[in-house]
């Protein structure tokens, strides 16, 4: 069964956020860890993230086993979330998007980068990932846990990966925190694009990237990101 | 008399989705061939898709004509859809919008090509079709059987044609694909027409195309999807 | 005083259709000729379209002298009005705006021309004008008769004019025309400013352009956009 | 004790108006002089402007000292507008935003320059500042005094400052004209970038500068754009 705890409602918001924010459509999808078990992840059955309620939560096994999945149909790409859990024990919570900015940079060879002081979060190097390299022709989804694994492997232990002809990856400490990189990955992303067409954009150095992302992971500015992504999202802020 | 059935109340929902996601304006129509009877085919009445009602269904034959057109108005461009039916038993639904992130390759020899997984369902060609080159100069409306069929020739077994200058169609095998197509056609015009600045995109190959358009077109995806779309256009999912 | 008629219902929707559709902001307006006395236009005091009610409305000569102004603000601008209706009979309604897929072919000498069918009522030729070419240094409001004389010798007998880094100038047989053509110059900049980056765009041709405007003019396609305006900035449908 | 003065509502009002507008997101922030002690300034304490109520406001000596900070937390970069506040006397209100139409300019060597007649008012000169080039790699924030003083000697006496990777700095001689250049600067930012793919833009002279920003000012065009913009963000104009 799954509690009616702070942290689960927190994901039903981070669904909601990830909607409202246009980083997922009807489709994407966000976990997190159980904080009892980290054996467990949980996630909502397939649904679109902005219909995600309580009810809909799931808990999984890494392998992407339901303890009960209550007769609903899952989400067909959750190994993503279970391989990246297995392999990096800081990680408590992973966002998948298709994000119509981000899609771009993973169409070609161009570097997504954070350029802009609020995305140093999304971190110094954003790996791309090509599935084909590996499977050659398959319909593109992460549906084993090789799969996911390769994906993982790819991934390193950087905040953000995109997928080729895919979308991105990201994984946070907490689901804020993966919620709050999953939308500046996707607001550096649309600056940075229009930015490459008027010259050579600046990006942050290594140092900049290091002491941002404390201070964008501080209680000062996730609060003020959380309330404010909440109440555009109709959800309580907690 | 049109049905009070549920393939009809899908049609309501399909009018509203399509206008909910930009992919219509004041103009362009949705229509779907009636399942009791292949030679007719169910369209609005000349109404914006955002506003068409139950009683705005009116019932033609695939030459255009109404049944019973209750004094009301008719979509001047009805031919697109009745040539399509006539020649393709597979396609049961026919969308036709002027979505303003597709119009550009309308314009261009730029193929629009499938680069983004959930827009493998837009197939690997995208035809375009100049009715100039048949016609000479016309207001370039689709407004005799002959043009329906001329279209209809250059658009092929695809699911998807450009009409130069004005723009798209799309087919599908029932509502629900023919919506779904229509709307990621866009969301692939958007990413495509970015990803094309920064370098030359990867495309999916012929083999991803063929086993993404399965999984686009499974229960999984589709319900997942038009679930999010109904309540998006506030109509009940069904 | 102003009748509460429906020409000047249908000022008051236009005002606010413009508003909706993202053609004015906070500044630009609208004005009709009044139909009882053609020496006469109708317009709302200083007031943003959005905002714009029947109470608003003032009558002018059309050197831009109010009847009757109850003590209130005017349009800076309303010159550009008075001085079309003096020069062109045929003309019963106009708009000024500064649309921002509009205003880049403002500040170039990219020419704006009609590519898509929706939009060949924007007409063959769009001139520039530049009142610094006449008038030097102003404020560049058309503040003048003698301005607004020079602007209109510029505009011709076209429908649209545009006005170096200001905006756009739009004349219609009536206000529904006005404000249809307002919105499609506006979705066709759009469209062909993407359109130009991808390569160089096929534009409508003359006889094209002729037979659509007709078309997009007739009861018909005017009756649909026109109700689909009316719904989506709440206001009656006449 | 904060009034609860016309100045003060003015504040919130601003603070919807920007988030409204989209100028400010979860983070960015806008305060003003006090009027009865130019020694003093009033912000909000630490939230997002959307959601800044009246009970937020707190008083700031210039060096950026809470007089009551109510146990609140305070924004991280308040010494932005203290040493603007110290420097320029004619100043009476600062904006601080990252928007993403402003911040591409905020990447490259590609000025922003006024290039339409309602932007005027963001001045002839925005000089870019970059707190690297004093400072060397630090977390980009304006924390200290000296910091701020050195942003302001790079401001000069202009409306608008650029800050490298960061965003915009906006001053104005009341809140009103503040939030306004702050609207249109990001408005000549889209307008221009597309422009410049067009193509060389004309931009404002130096005349029509001067002059433009006198009526943009004014009591005519501001109380237009100033009820607008209350009536969108959904606060009283006053």
């Amino acid at each position: 069964m799954i509690e009616n705890s702070q942290e689960n409602q927190n994901l039903i918001s981070a669904n909601r956020i990830l909607a409202r924010e246009n980083v997922v459509d009807a489709f994407g999808h966000v976990s997190i860890r159980n904080s009892e078990n980290s054996e467990r992840y949980i996630m909502s059955r397939s649904r679109s993230p902005e219909l995600v309620e309580f009810s809909d939560l799931l808990e999984f096994s890494l392998e992407g086993v339901a303890l009960d999945a209550k007769g609903q149909a899952m989400y067909g790409e959750r190994m993503i979330h279970g391989a990246i859990y297995e392999a990096r024990p800081e990680v408590n919570a992973v966002v998948h998007n298709h994000s119509l900015a981000v899609l771009p940079f993973c169409l070609t060879k161009t570097a997504l980068k954070p350029a802009i002081h609020v995305a140093a979060v999304i971190g110094q190097e954003i790996p791309i990932w090509d599935i084909r390299d590996h499977f050659g022709d398959t319909d593109m989804l992460v549906r084993t846990m090789e799969q996911g694994r390769k994906m993982t492997a790819a991934m390193g232990s950087n905040n953000c990966l995109l997928m080729r002809g895919h979308g991105a990856v990201v994984a946070g400490r907490n689901v804020k925190e993966a919620v709050m990189t999953a939308v500046y990955l996707q607001v550096n992303a649309t600056v940075q694009t229009e930015a490459m067409k008027m010259g050579d954009p600046v990006y942050l150095s290594a140092g900049e990237i290091e002491l941002l992302t404390e201070v964008q992971f501080s209680d000062l500015a996730m609060d003020r990101a959380w309330e404010y992504f909440c109440v555009r999202a109709g959800v309580e802020s907690m």
